[in-house]
């Protein structure tokens, strides 16, 4: 049992996001990333099979998709996605989330 | 690709906390625990294999373990720990959290 507080241990960096793994195991990784206002992972996408959540813990920005699409991102929202679907996030506030992936990559 | 807000959608009970399934698949289970103020999810484990993460999403309480162990838990806390060690939740205030498993039980 072990615990971590993203406020306290995420930290932000001006030239791009900032990325804490909180845990990688045979079951789950979990990472926290923070994006000052304006920055973004762009969409990308894994060729295998499994699952991501993003949860978003503070701030507010978009959750972008396949074809330019986009998703208003606020806290307490949590977007499900396949690895293998087109995925990002732009954030427009300084932004964090928390990022689970199953099984790990 | 789906989102849902926990603020939106996750809601209260005077009884008893209120449990909203997010997400269940192969990959993980995600759940949303809303608990009023001094509600709790009593200490309890499985004799599975996998692991479980807990992120407090707003409120305060305690994470609960074995033999009257007890963390204190605030926003942006995450706990992860294995599904066969004895684990629970206690609210100070109301409280939010999110909870992962995997694989899903």
């Amino acid at each position: 049992m072990k615990t971590i507080n993203l406020f306290d241990e995420g930290s932000f960096n001006d030239i791009a996001f900032k990325t804490l793994l909180v845990h990688d195991s045979e079951n789950f990784k979990i990472l926290n990333f923070n994006f000052k206002a304006g920055q973004k992972l762009p969409v990308h996408s894994h060729e295998i099979d499994g699952e991501v959540s993003i949860a978003v813990i503070e701030g507010t920005g978009e959750f972008l998709a396949a074809d330019n699409q986009s998703i208003p991102a606020k806290p307490g929202d949590v977007l499900i996605c396949e690895i293998r679907a087109p995925h990002g996030i732009r954030a427009t506030t300084d932004m964090r989330v928390l990022v689970t992936i199953a099984p790990p990559i």
